[in-house]
Order: C-alpha cells, then sequence, then structure tokens
C-alpha cells in the first residue's frame, strides 16, 4: 500500500473552462501537504480538439500511462460537439487504464446545506462505488437505416464476473473499513434478469468473505427515491456504471450540488494510473471570472493523496476544506483563489 | 376521441397485498362519479402463481384484450420470485398491448410535504411521459457460462424510430395542450451515442410540427439532479423506458411520497386496453390492516377517467383526493375505506 511520493508523478490535466481554475487551487493546496510531487501539465481538452482534430493522442496516452496519477479538472466545451471529449477522453482513460473503481463519497458538510428538510450536517456520509469499465458505457452498439422510418439502434450492456466481482470485493473491503460496515446493492433485478443476476449472484458469494459487513439490495428506482427520502440510511452503495452515475448525482444534489462532489477513478492494483476529478463539469457560463467553487477539485486531490498512501495528509486536506466551507458567510460572493489559499494554509 | 361509457369494460386486476384494498377504493370513487361502466374482476398475481404456476393464462389475457382498460392495484408477493410476476404480468401487458406511452404526472399537492425545502404546493406540476415497449426493457441479452470465473451476462436496449418517434409525438401533443408548453428530452446522449443520437434527431424532427412547444435537452444524470435541486422546472418530460423508471421515482420522492404517484400505460390508438395503476407495490407489510394510502390508486382511476374521455369526471376525482388529502391531520392515523368514502362523496 502507499507509493514512494518522493518519486510520484502527478499528470495534470486541467481542461477546459473552469477545469483549469480550479485545478490551481488543487495544486496550491498539495504543495502546501506534500511538497515535492513532480508534476507534468498536459493540455488536453478543446482547445487540442479544435486545433488539431485530435482528442487523446496515442504519445500522450503512452506518457499519461507512466504516472501515478492523473489530476483531472474538467472537459468540455460548446465548441466541441457532445460526446466526442466525453468518450474519447475521459471514458477513453476509465477504460484503458483499467479504472474501475470508481468512487463517489458524499457527505453533508458543514456549512452546506442540503435542499431536504431538517437534515442536519453530518448526517449524510456515504460513499457510491460504481464500476467504471462495463455495462452501458463500453460503446457496443449501432444504428441500421439512419434517418429512415426503419431506423433501430441499439445499447449493449455487457458484464463479466470478473468486472462485476472485483468492484464488489473492492466495495466490501471499502465497507469493512468503515464504522458503519453496511453495504447497498444497487440494480434492477426485476427486469435486467440476466446482468442483474449476475450482479445479484455475484454479490452473494462475496458477501460470504466478509460476515462482518450488512447487506442489502435495492432496485436503482426505489434507492433513487431512497436517497432523497432517507439519504442517511446509506453507507456504501455498489452499482453498475449507468445505475453509479445517476446515483451519485443525486447524492451530489441531496447533500448541497454538486460544488463538493469529488470522486476517483481507481486502479486498485496501481497496473496504470488513477484519474481524481470533481463531478462538475467544464461550466463555460461562469468560466474566466474566478469565482468557480474549487472544493469538489480540492477533495478530489484528497483522494488522490489517499491513493498514493497518504491518508493522514487526505484527512488534512478535507478537513481543511469542511473548515472552509464552514466558514463562509452564506450569499457572499466566491473567489476561486481566496477559498484554494484559506485551504492551503490551514490544510 | 372518447369511448361510449354506457359500454366500456373494464378489466380489474386487484392483485397482491394493499393492492385489493386500495383498488377497491378506485371502484367505490368510480362507481360515484360514473355509474354504469362494466366491471370484471381478474384474479392474477401471486396466488395464481402459487397455485398453478401461471402468470398470465393465454385465455385470461384474450379476454383481458377485450376490455377498453384494466384497472390495476399491485402486484408482487415475497413468497414469488422477483421479476417473475413484473416480467410475466405487468411488463407483459405493457409490451403486448402496445402500451408504449407511460404516463406519469406529479404534483405537490396541497397538504402534501415535499421533502425539499420550502416548496410550496402548487409549485411542481410535472408529467413524464416513459416509452413502455422498447429499450432496456425488451429483454434481449443472456448468460454465457453461468457461475464459473468466465461468466457474462447482457441486456440489449432496443430502439426503434417506430417506437421513438410515436412516444416523442405523444409528449408534444400533451405539451401543447398545457399552460407552460414546455417539452424537455432526457437521455444520455455523450454516452449511449446510438440510441442517444436516435432520440435526439427524431426528437428534433417531430418539435418541427410543434412551434408552439419549447424545448430543451438534459442528461439523466443531470436530469436527476435538477429533480431534487429544481424540480419546478419541469413541464413535461419524455424519455425513454429505464430513465423514465428512474425518474418517475425521484419525481414521486420530491412530491411527498409514492403515496401520491399515479400512472397509466397507454395505448392511445385503442387498439388495445390501456392500464391504470399506482406506482407503489404491494406493500405486504402493511397489507390486511386496512391502513394504506388508497390516493394513489383513486388517481389512477382518474386518468383512467381522461382515457374514457371523461375529462370532467377526471377533474372531479383528482381535485376530491387534493382536498381530501389537504383535510388530513398531519401525524393522525389514516384508514384506507374512510379516505375513499370521503372522495367518492365529494367528487
Ligand atoms: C461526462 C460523462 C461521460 C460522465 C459519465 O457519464 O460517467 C460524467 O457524467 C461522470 O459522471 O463522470
Ligand atoms: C415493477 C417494475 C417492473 C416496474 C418497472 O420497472 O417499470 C415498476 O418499477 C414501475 O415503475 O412500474
Amino acid at each position: 500500500e502507499g507509493v514512494d511520493v518522493t518519486v510520484a508523478r502527478i499528470a495534470v490535466v486541467a481542461g477546459d473552462g473552469i477545469g483549469t481554475e480550479v485545478t490551481a487551487q488543487a495544486r496550491k493546496v498539495l504543495d502546501a501537504v506534500l511538497p515535492g510531487l513532480a508534476y507534468s501539465e498536459y493540455d488536453l481538452g478543446a482547445r487540442l480538439y479544435n486545433r488539431t482534430g485530435e482528442v487523446l493522442p496515442a504519445s500522450v496516452q503512452q506518457e499519461l500511462a507512466g504516472h501515478d496519477a492523473i489530476l483531472l479538472g474538467a472537459i468540455g466545451d460548446p465548441s466541441v460537439p457532445p460526446g466526442v471529449l466525453e468518450r474519447g477522453l475521459l471514458l477513453k482513460l476509465r477504460f484503458d487504464f483499467d479504472q474501475y473503481v470508481n468512487l463517489r463519497p458524499s457527505r453533508l458538510w458543514p456549512g452546506t446545506t442540503s435542499p431536504l428538510a431538517g437534515l442536519k450536517p453530518g448526517e449524510i456520509d456515504m460513499v457510491v462505488v460504481r464500476e467504471g469499465t462495463e455495462g452501458l458505457y463500453v460503446g457496443a452498439g449501432g444504428v441500421l437505416h439512419r434517418d429512415t422510418p426503419a431506423e433501430i439502434a441499439t445499447e449493449e450492456s455487457l458484464n463479466t464476473r470478473h468486472g462485476v466481482e472485483r468492484v464488489i470485493r473492492d466495495a466490501f473491503g471499502r465497507a469493512a473499513r468503515r464504522e458503519r460496515r453496511h453495504l447497498t446493492l444497487v440494480h434492477k433485478t426485476n427486469v435486467l434478469t440476466h446482468a442483474g443476476g449476475l450482479w445479484s449472484r455475484t454479490f452473494a458469494a462475496v458477501a460470504a468473505e466478509f460476515p462482518q459487513v450488512t447487506t442489502e439490495y435495492q432496485h436503482i428506482d426505489a434507492a433513487s427515491m431512497f436517497m432523497v427520502s432517507n439519504p442517511q440510511r446509506y453507507d456504501v452503495i455498489v452499482t453498475d456504471n449507468l445505475f453509479g452515475d445517476i446515483l451519485t448525482d443525486i447524492a451530489a444534489a441531496v447533500t448541497g450540488g454538486i460544488g463538493m462532489a469529488a470522486s476517483g477513478s481507481v486502479n486498485p492494483e496501481r497496473q496504470y494510473p488513477s484519474t481524481f476529478e470533481p463531478v462538475h463539469g467544464s461550466a463555460p457560463d461562469i468560466a474566466g471570472q474566478g469565482v468557480a467553487d474549487p472544493a469538489a477539485a480540492i477533495l478530489s486531490a484528497a483522494l488522490l493523496l489517499e491513493h498514493l498512501g497518504r491518508p493522514d495528509e487526505a484527512r488534512r486536506v478535507s478537513e481543511a476544506v469542511a473548515a472552509e466551507v464552514a466558514s463562509r458567510t452564506p450569499g457572499a460572493p466566491l473567489r476561486t483563489a481566496e477559498v484554494g489559499d484559506r485551504v492551503a494554509a490551514t490544510a
């Protein structure tokens, strides 16, 4: 566990829009808590695509592969057709670097306000372990008879015992290390009987290795409802790629918005670099103004520290973010760089 | 538009658990506002399955096909393996009776409390038009090398221009008849590029026929978030089968729970009967006690009246439900039959 941080290499892909602004703050905080990490910057995203038509040149991908982690800001710009950068960069990294554990913690932090009435800070503390390399995200499918009345389009969800078992085992391990030790499997077994069967049977098999973890199953529709009516019930959730995408956005919404939502796309074996990035997008509407909240980017850097085997530094960063957020005057304008300064100073 | 109600035939499938209790109240209210409809009762669900191993005998299905509408309570019991009744009855009716418009209105009624802070009754009034006969619900897929390390499982989403276009056109028609005339397409075009492309291109094509309707597109993850942070923004939503399943449960949660969530699985051409049922399940834990809230079942009966071409009676029923709910003393125990009596008396 842990890499030698004196030689750890971090690739920085700040990306588009507010990505560059929030990533600068994440860097600032990393420098404060763990000086001496080696960084290389890669200019990927809309600029590169618009200049060259390339999203992720093979040579760049090879260089990225030589790093321990990727610190990513945000990708996307109205000038690029939807899907190009998502599929060509974000999803390509997750798939090619076998980042099968997509980690998305959600906490109701002090000072944040949930849209849910009566919820108090501390009452929500969960992590969604989303599968990152299979399911409907594989891109299998096609279109026949395009733009005719006979057109059909397919999307295929591909699920392997290999892929399902490893992410479920990872989730059980995480649940076992937490206080409540509770793991919820979310799927739609009553409709997606083939994939659902694989997920449930694998879940039951791995559960036998973790008798200390209590378990539960919920359909995705019910889980989406409970995420609103009773999010406190969740500790760790494990689910497939698409359900995880949806559930984590609901989780972000009930904990006060995606301004605080961090994520890691992790290859636990460290055979490939893992990517750490805020869940939010590039927000072109507010880009360049220095008003984007860097909290999610900084919290993603904390996940990166954890991945580097530095739990103490990770905790210092999360706690500094929590304190900074709690100290904000509601309604007062926020300056991206000042938030970074305050977190860096106290972390 | 409209069937001759003096000869309209309604099949009643009260089903399992609280299904029988809430359906009895829906019947009571229908009798009060529109006496003389012809009803036939069908005993389908867990009882039939456990007695005979059959879910929907071909002869029964043929009889059901001869009706104008099906009033359904709820299906499901712990004694039946998950998926059997859902796939064999609920989904089979939707597919075989070509019920391609799955209609799910959500309103924040006076007297209901949303878990969302500060939302006032009347502020949410939307309807989700969920596709009902395609997508991931078709059951296409399979399992190879079951229970071995080499196991794989697939699920295929099948989408046709035919199926997508007709539900989108239905949704535009509904949006055009509403006050705000706003229609949101929800999909995941940046990942599900094949099916997403079909949905977006079809949406754009049909939009040209409805210049009076304003339109918007959102990814399912973003829409799930906005459904929590800003549900007021929605008027009509059109989406695929699975996304509709998830979104309507979030919509139910933010409007105070599935106790008020009604649905219709509609074949607009009336070539086959349409099914009207509450979104909630059979709730075996509270079955037989006379304490289940029949509001969703009664509101589903209102959708049935609308389908029979009786909008005035439909409105009377919804308004009577709204008044009954508004008159409840928060925290006071609820008696299923008394709710039915009060609604029937005022409708
Ligand atoms: C941008 C998109 C491809 C991505 C996803 O769907 O995984 C995003 O929504 C996320 O959650 O990281
Ligand atoms: C019971 C189940 C098959 C069904 C669905 O997924 O459509 C239910 O959740 C619904 O929303 O009507």
